[in-house]
């Protein structure tokens, strides 16, 4: 087989990503509908409010198959908090009855419905100024309206492979789960650069810290830009110069992305866009692997923890990254550490050690020798302490002692340190409230009566052992 | 029992270290006769030299009960080399004959014997002017002449109690093996400072690194001798001004002759000057104790090394510094490693490992994203090796990738990286010649028939495991 081009791959890609006439119309017709139930019923409700389809339908920037319905009510400033809080969420409910519903709260309320296997947002926005925001969710109309008229079939085509290659690349979506990019971000990088082959050649070639500026609010003055926004990637909103609208981008996202547009640019292929889906490794076969690769894979697992995703992943990011840190204090040599969760009734942390259990003895480096007075309390606390093995002595200008350790296998350490919440061991509040009555610590092949039970865990686990971007499996290898 | 007084303490090692009338007339008329019959046997040579008693039974400050009577062949500085080396030797031979003789190069050759349990080294040099020195023992008459007559009863007795202090922290000694400090230098120390007292007081306060120059030739310019000499401890010799009279004081010695002196003044107690000896532990438990430790002991072993112990020490320390960063970078952690020698069949470096086996994964660092085509090279070379366990991933602005270590067993590694006698790992020249044939590596209590053969190694190993100073046993307990 001929490895392809990179016009016939995006050429396929757009034929498959691009909604056929028919496809178009179902959807459209469904936004038109919602948004006709939702003015009904905030008529009825007596509320004064603009209802307008937002997002990718609005902009006809989706991808076939996977159309999201976004409608916004949109209400004067004038309404109160609490009233913006329930009366439009009250809204939202009427319009979707009969409907399978979640009402979503984060630092914003809404609803999401699914019908015809499509999902519909219904969303509360103020109608303000530009720069005057007040909700989170302010700012869509008018990325919408900047957007929108800009755009032409061609350009939305261009759009349409970038998003199809950050699904395809898992750098999509600014959630906190993923940290990567939106797709109002995505539209903003096609108009900056003109074409989806263009975005990647910037990214590939990306050298240090840059601002992309479309708008040029900051021309003259990009250290300036670059000193406001912290984030890796910035990206400056057209309609609010004050905000990066790369800043849910975390770092890894894109370097990931920067490897995949190289990767794509060198070597085209329809994996960048549609990787194979991971096939589980057999249960059976989970012990043999796990134990050949001869490193301890500690699974922290506890249960339910109340809070939309978005609240569920901060936490549970901030829980890995204290727990890694109290367990490499404790002398652990941390591999790779991962979360992963069911937002469901599953939450679990990963730490990958080079062992299981440390050696017995620690050395412990004292201070120096210059510093008489704390030479001499070390001394009294370690040469008659039970726990000295061997020393104290004088090693390289300092003195130094061999003691036991308190703590040698890692599953007792996480034990002790947890059992009471693990505040103190830095995991987030809402993960420290469920854990005392759930927490269960399993290592490697332990772990494989979830694996069976779970096709989802079954397949992140086998991808976490693989630990490579699918696109390197077929392009590399 | 209370607690001695330091006065108390002084006043009883000076009673033991001061040598008998009866004692010094035996050394003294011994001394004289060896005078004689070097005297005779170099005008029987034909050979025109002044012969002298040197060090320490010249000066008067010798020990009770370990006298080392020195015996100068001073000659002209006419005299070729190739005599000095051979002529000299045979001259020391005559006038010892019947004695147990060994006869010892360096840098320098002389002949040390032994009469009555009394050792005699007979050591040529050269007659020079201060300043051109031709060899290396050149100085010593002028030590002598410079160090006597500043000398009276007392500071002799201060010089011995400060030899026996250091004999009993085990810091005293020039050699290779000990670098620690000279008889020469404690003379010197205490004619700086007036008495054993002050040499102790000084070094406990010790603070950054000082120059001790008791004649002023660096009056002014204490800086720039700081540059001129680099060892950690500089004491200006008077008979030369360009030398370093304790060049051979390594770091570890300083810092424990400081924190004895510290220890001694607050705690006073003749365990300083005379520690019990060590009482090796019984074999049978060895195996026990090596096993609740937790660590791994590996013992690298061979054979004779032709070198006199100077030049032996020398090439030990240099491959144990070799051997040590070999294991290291092999991904071992090394809690100590020491030398270990019989100066005769058995030499060993011992390196106590966090453990014997490392994880056979390991994390190996790429490139930073920033550089492409070294990322393009990284993954070139990793996606399809077979070493590879997991990844290439991203992480933390680099590409990383887990792969299987070559080597997991230390002792594989010593065998592997030695068989050729271990130069490319940085073993010494002499080591690596005995090396090929000799070569054990022992973990752990396999080396219990070595131990249980050598009373002195029993003791070292006991010492080792130990691993502090014999003063802070009973001081700080």
């Amino acid at each position: 087989m001929m490895t392809p081009t990179v016009r016939e791959v995006c050429a396929e890609v757009l034929g498959r990503a691009t909604p056929s006439p028919k496809e178009r119309e179902r959807v459209v017709t469904l936004a038109e509908e919602l948004e006709n139930r939702v003015e009904r019923a905030a008529k009825e409700a007596g509320v004064r409010a603009e209802v307008r389809v937002e997002g990718s339908v609005a902009k006809d920037t989706w991808l076939s198959g996977e159309p999201d319905i976004d409608i916004f009510i949109r209400v004067p400033t004038t309404m109160p908090p609490t009233a913006f809080r329930t009366t439009l969420l009250e809204v939202a409910r009427k319009a979707t009855e009969g409907y399978r519903r979640v009402e979503r709260f984060a630092e914003h309320p809404y609803l999401e419905a699914v019908t015809d296997s499509i999902r519909v947002n219904i969303v509360p926005c103020y109608q303000t100024k530009p720069g005057e925001w007040i909700s989170a969710t302010d700012r869509t109309p008018f990325h919408t309206d900047y957007v929108k008229p800009r755009l032409d079939e061609a350009l939305r085509g261009e759009i349409r492979l970038l998003k199809r290659f950050m699904k395809g690349t898992m750098t999509y979506g600014a959630e906190i789960k993923v940290g990567g990019f939106s797709g109002y971000l995505c539209e903003l990088l096609v108009l900056s650069n003109d074409s989806f082959l263009n975005v990647l050649r910037v990214f590939a070639d990306w050298g240090e810290r840059r601002a992309i500026d479309y708008e040029g609010y900051y021309r003259g003055r990009e250290a300036e830009a670059k000193k406001i926004f912290e984030e890796p990637l910035i990206v400056v909103d057209p309609v609010d110069r004050g905000r990066n609208a790369a800043s849910a981008v975390r770092r890894e996202r894109l370097d990931e992305f920067i490897s995949a547009a190289r990767a794509f640019l060198s070597r085209p292929s329809l994996t960048f866009f549609y990787p194979p889906e991971t096939k589980a490794l057999p249960t059976e076969r989970l012990a043999d692997a796990v134990k050949k690769r001869g490193s301890a894979l500690v699974f922290v697992r506890f249960g339910r923890v109340k809070a939309v995703p978005d609240i569920l992943w901060g936490q549970l990011y901030k829980t890995q990254r204290s727990l890694r840190k109290m367990i490499q204090r404790h002398g652990f040599g941390v591999i790779r550490d991962r979360a992963w969760s069911d937002e469901g009734n599953v939450n679990m942390l990963i730490f990958e050690l080079e062992q299981r259990f440390l050696t017995p003895v620690r050395k412990h480096l004292g201070p120096p020798i210059g510093k008489r007075a704390e030479c001499e309390r070390f001394l009294q606390k370690h040469v008659a302490s039970p726990n000295t093995v061997s020393g104290p002595r004088v090693e390289a200008g300092r003195w130094v002692v061999e003691t036991r350790r308190r703590c040698v296998d890692v599953v007792d350490l996480l034990y002790e340190r947890l059992r009471d919440g693990g505040r103190g061991a830095g995991v987030a509040e809402l993960i420290s409230k469920v854990i005392p009555n759930t927490l269960e610590v399993r290592v490697n092949e332990d772990i494989s009566e979830l694996y069976s039970a779970s096709h989802e865990f079954a397949g992140f686990l086998t991808e976490y052992l693989e630990g490579r971007p699918k696109w390197l499996r077929e392009t590399y290898a």
